[in-house]
């Protein structure tokens, strides 16, 4: 309208499900990954997932012709998982982990191990800064019983802080990632109204792909389908979100998914379906300040019921705090027994050897196991606490902020 | 100059040295930080070391009247320590972990319970924003030879980046802490270089207190004195850094430090001293945009001087996740071994028991918790070797962006 150019952003993002070992046909879909971005030439790409630094060397050496910029995340015992390939110079970077995700004795589960965080790449675009986000957060394994809920609104919370606090100098804003969170879900919603973030899926002026923008369908081979069967049409949990935060105004032309099988190919790029987003990005006269979401007694609601869930999350934690501890109490004293037991035999005040020895030993074992392992249960919870008080005051802190400025 | 009037704020920082159990007459001194504070009247208080969220209730109970605005960082185990106490409202907070952080076998030095943290408030003070950080970073307990050294640079190089991201929308930043560095280490170089942050006492018109500005003296009851006989003046440790980002100046007129005796007592407020800053704030003409040091030929040098020590700590970080590795696979044989002796005689393939019981059992409980501990190790070396990679990553980066546009 005002004559100043647009310009044409081309993002990717996908959740690549690459986990060695355990992946099926990882190799063969990380080539195809590779070669499908090759041959597309996005401007943007945002990997999840990339556990591997060898599958993200060898991406990189592929890609590095028309992709010459690219971050790998590093994080936590396996990786964070996380990379971006870019057509257009990575200026500067920045990684925030969690405070919480999940419980190192989850095992199956798994998700402690990965040092989830959110990736920071700035990017400047012909003189329009982009502040681009990526991000992974806990999985969710059972939704009627969604033990990990509150770390997850730990994660979004502090991810919708951390981009509040460090894109103010940004023209324009995008996140893109696995959020393992339905559209409606109250963390989504909490990301969305508190930092102003819009959905590409919901404002794109055409889309193509699966239905309702799902990402995880019942369609592609690699999916659980008892996972999905409360969701014949499957579930959207990957995005990709945006906003300007200056004199810019940015809109989705386009956004595609891909739909269970890579295209002219047998086998999908993952277990999760990809999402393409066309963004046109232009100057305006007046600067909208959108910093905040436009409905803001809706927000103090959203805030209200994150903080409900935290605090569920927080009596939980507090719960396995003090059983934890007492187990550490418990084997501590049957400890000592044993030791005052041993003491008065060898000081002779009982007659004779009152246990045998292989039990009385195998005993002492057994107590210090359960001390070692329920200390450091009580710690791991001790944190858990302090964290998840520490959001609870903060969302109470911005509930009387969104109250006394309405 | 220009008729702008000039804000006139006074910060307060200090490590309190308030650990539960251990720090000696803990309650008198912060019932005396509590007073003094009450008494002087700053507009910002920055605390670290107050471990117990309970002497931090004290306080605020204390010092809600002059200082309504308060804020306790929670981490860690035990917690980062940091607080902040404000005359002015406090719009925003967010917390940064350190990735690296200390060794959790190092009980003595406890340092990796703690959490070590930055804290960010953001206030405003007559319309002028505030990006105020306070932080801790990991203590040094052996110049000589200092193997935290690494990790100490990590988290300088994390602060520097945490700062530089989140405050670009902040008139003017603070940061206040004890960062356990002398004013001439590569960190303190890196942080200041880096973020353009300026040294209050370097920088101060008047100043008062002990000689060089020392906040770790021998004149204090509570300083290990031997630690300190190499600096017959004691060390400068404890620091105000401030910056005007956009149209502002800030000037430090006056900084102060304690002097060994909180004034008219017999004993310190702590084991370190107190530093005091009255810094003058007007808004002037033209934009000084001080986001990089001046001298970047010179910061050049100091990156790769970091690189360098991390590079040092990466490969011992190497050596130590490769030692534990090969203790947990020992183990792990040692353990089959066993099971297949122990099957062997079930089996009846050897002639009768070939070990007597006890010692077998103890030397298999050996075993299995040699494997679990170095399993244990090998996992969080696994995380140090990441984290050290990825900032070593990082300067090369900023390197590079410093020799491409000198």
């Amino acid at each position: 309208m005002e004559g100043e150019p647009t310009l044409q952003l081309r993002v990717f993002d996908l959740n690549c499900w690459a986990i060695r070992y355990l992946s099926k046909r990882r190799q063969e879909r990380v080539r195809l990954i590779g070669d499908m971005l090759r041959q597309e030439g996005f401007d943007l790409v945002l990997l999840q997932e990339v556990w591997s630094e060898r599958d993200y060397s060898d991406l990189k050496a592929k890609l590095g012709g028309c992709y010459p910029f690219s971050h790998y995340f590093r994080s936590g015992v396996i990786g964070s998982g996380l990379c971006v390939f870019s057509r257009f110079p990575i200026l500067d970077t920045l990684l925030y982990q969690y405070s919480l995700n999940g419980y190192p004795y989850m095992l199956q589960h798994g998700d402690w191990f990965c040092g989830k965080s959110v990736g920071l790449v700035v990017i400047k675009i012909s003189g329009i800064v982009f502040n681009v986000y990526v991000t992974h957060l806990h999985a969710e394994y059972c939704r009627e019983k969604d033990a990990y809920l509150p770390h997850r609104l730990v994660q979004a919370w502090e991810l919708a802080q951390f981009i509040r606090h460090t894109s103010k100098a940004a023209d324009v804003v995008l996140l893109g990632g696995d959020l393992n969170m339905h559209p409606e879900d109250v963390g989504i919603r909490l990301l969305r109204g508190w930092t102003g973030l819009r959905d590409a899926f919901a404002e794109a002026t055409r889309f193509e792909g699966c239905e309702d923008g799902c990402t995880l369908i019942p369609n592609n081979c690699f999916t659980v389908k008892t996972e999905l069967l409360p969701f014949p049409l499957g579930i959207r949990i990957d995005y990709i979100l945006y906003k300007a935060v200056s004199s810019f105004t940015v809109k989705c032309e386009e956004l595609k998914t891909t739909m269970g099988t890579a295209p002219g190919m047998d086998i999908p790029f993952s277990d999760h379906e990809a999402v393409m987003a066309t963004l046109h990005i232009r100057r305006q006269g007046q600067a909208a300040d959108s910093n905040l979401g436009t409905a803001e007694p809706m927000l103090a609601d959203v805030v209200t019921e994150a903080r409900t869930e935290v605090g569920v999350g927080l009596r939980a934690a507090q719960r396995q705090r003090y059983s934890t501890g007492r187990m550490a109490v418990l084997a501590l004293l049957l400890l000592l027994l044993q030791a005052a037991a041993a003491l008065g035999t060898l000081a002779g005040l009982a007659a004779g050897q009152p246990f045998p020895k292989l039990s009385f030993s195998l005993l002492a074992f057994f107590a210090i196991g359960i001390l070692l392992l329920a200390t450091g249960l009580h710690l791991f919870h001790t944190i858990e606490v302090k964290m998840l008080q520490g959001t609870e005051e903060q969302l109470r802190m911005a509930l009387r902020a969104l109250q006394e400025h309405p």
